[in-house]
């Protein structure tokens, strides 16, 4: 098996974007391909931060692949082959196993990677693009993939302040009206697009300026005046202040004065300087968390993803062993009943001198080992 | 087998000598080395321009032969690790038979060493100190090393212009005297030992310094006075002039006048600016060479010597491979009566599914490979 692999490491937008088939598109490049007939099996994944091409065939089908690419995405030929890497057999196979479970991708251990390949690999199967090797390999790939998001934290750690702040508010309860001070700012901006990926959140966006564009088409938000924040303080369940402001945003006398009930109401305050009065703490069912407390938590998450990433690695050393040894028994069946008929008709020292006298002394010895093998390990 | 080298190539004379143990320190070091119980077998090679250790041992003895070689020499160890190569297994059998052959020698070509390493491993046979392995592998290697020098002009081939000069000389007659002028120079010393080392020829050196001790000691010469040199022009059969004069040592009036017969006569001039007055070249049975003809024929020798280096590398490539299944093949022989019960007792199908449970996945596949050939090449 081959893999070209033009991604984010190697290529940048402007070259990438030119690959980014279309699904039309990529059918119409696999049938081409195939067509040509040096390439046996092919599965085409394209997303944004990559277009990888998996292949097998004969030896002239990597020309092949990469000419058809370079006609595909007018990259002329040469400057396609400066972006991309090119890995061959068991290098290729261990590059798809790393790129299904989300080692290779930018936010490592991102899962929509595995479905991006699902993808892939069902529009080529379904087209009669796939045989023996590639089914096994993608499907190997695929089971290894989910065996990481179960047997470790890679998937499940977040190393984002907005991602744990985020995580936080959802899990407050059940359903959360949150008012965040501060949307449009950088950590606000990615703090909101969590929060409403969280179906039990509803958003209450405060910006100082009057289009807040980047918010407002999004559902379940509501964009708010900032000199109004006061007034929706009392019915939110939790308020974030994320802005550069000098000042608090949220004073503990202002705040106290516009609330009416003392339900529980978690603050938290992910700006620097603080845009929370800390004396708001001392509010009857009010908890307030501090921006020091994310940092802390992305810090030990971040040494988590770490190990984890070392775990990956080592059950994808396992599981695309098991791959290689079935792949390389599957391509050994059909040599089976010749290898016993010259087993039974010579001496097992007939054949060893015949090999003696016609092989170089590496494959030789490669023998010998193969056959010590059996004396030691049978 | 390991070998250890402190050769020319990595070491100054000053490392080189505290490691040119004499032969009785040679035969103690062996003896403490085997008496060590970690190596099994060794064999050590002092010249002027390398000593070198090889043995066979258990994995500590690397460090055995290392601390010995640093007691003997009383070079600090750590100062010796950056002085040596290290060669194990194949290429430590490659470099024997490079050494063994002159490849690795000064001068390329040269066959003294072969003589050497042949007293070097004579002596440790003696001693017990050998077995299967260094056995077959010494032997080999110097049937290998005959055999370059019968096939190859590897050793025939001097690319000095004194030492061509000197075969020139030695070949002009059954016996030769010699009259050579500025036997002192540098041309003229290294010329002088290479006539020396041809028994039919005897040479009268003339040195314009009184003491000419360089040459003085030595047998078969006699040392003249610069001011009498045509005297003894007319019992020479060779005349042979390389000083620095800027004047002609041989002039064709002096040398007309002081020679009586018209025998055969060999002028060679390795002067430049020439010594010799080239119209010498008149006198009837008087043949004159000049520099330029050695120089050719050197250069012509280089190329020829480039070009059986090429060949002797070849020949070492095929003669150590023969070795390396001699050795595997000896040491699998043990085996065989237990890999031929499994054989018999499992069927293939057994014994392969056995190993795909077991093995790591690239020593499946070899498996594989082993069997493969015994279906496609018996």
């Amino acid at each position: 098996m081959y893999c070209i692999s033009v991604n984010y490491k190697n290529s940048d937008v402007n070259i990438r974007k030119k690959l980014a088939f279309s699904e039309n598109v990529q059918k119409e490049f696999l049938t081409e391909l195939i067509n040509g007939k040096t390439v046996s099996e092919c599965v085409i994944l394209c997303t944004c931060n990559r277009t990888e091409l998996y292949f097998c065939g004969n030896e002239d089908s990597l020309n092949t692949a990469q000419n058809l690419l370079s006609n595909y995405s007018g990259i002329e030929c040469d400057l396609l082959k400066k972006h991309l890497y090119l890995f061959y057999s068991d290098k290729a196979v261990m590059h798809l196993f790393r790129v299904v479970s989300g080692i290779e991708s930018m936010v490592i251990g991102e899962d929509e990677i595995l479905g991006q390949i699902k993808l892939a690999y069902t529009m080529a199967k379904d087209l009669g693009m796939t045989g023996y090797e590639l089914n096994m390999t993608f499907q190997s790939a695929m089971a290894c993939a989910k065996k990481i998001k179960t047997q470790t934290a890679l998937s499940k750690t977040s190393v984002s302040t907005a991602t744990l702040a985020g995580n936080e508010i959802a899990h407050f309860k059940d359903k959360v009206n949150v008012l965040v001070i501060g949307a449009t700012g950088k950590i606000g901006t990615v703090l909101v697009k969590n929060l409403l990926s969280h179906k039990n959140v509803s958003v209450i966006a405060t910006s100082r300026k009057h289009s807040a564009e980047s918010v407002q088409t999004k559902a379940n938000i509501t964009i708010a005046n900032y000199a109004d924040r006061y007034s929706y303080m009392d019915s939110a369940d939790c308020v974030v202040s994320a802005t550069a402001s000098p000042h608090y945003t949220v004073t503990y006398y202002d705040l106290k004065k516009n609330i009416k009930t003392d339900k529980p109401r978690l603050f938290i305050d992910l700006a620097v300087p603080p845009d929370i009065d800390g004396s708001v703490a001392e509010i009857k069912g009010l908890k307030l968390i501090g921006i020091d407390y994310f940092e802390k938590l992305a810090k030990n998450n971040n040494e988590l993803k770490l190990d984890s990433v070392e775990s990956a690695k080592e059950i994808i050393k396992e599981e695309s062993d098991v791959l290689k040894k079935d792949i390389a028994f599957h391509f050994f069946l059909p040599h089976m009943e010749s290898v016993k008929n010259k087993l039974s008709e010579n001496s097992l020292e007939e054949i060893l001198y015949k090999f003696k006298a016609e092989l170089p002394s590496e494959e030789f010895i490669k023998i010998l080992d193969a056959f010590k093998s059996c004396g030691e390990k049978i």
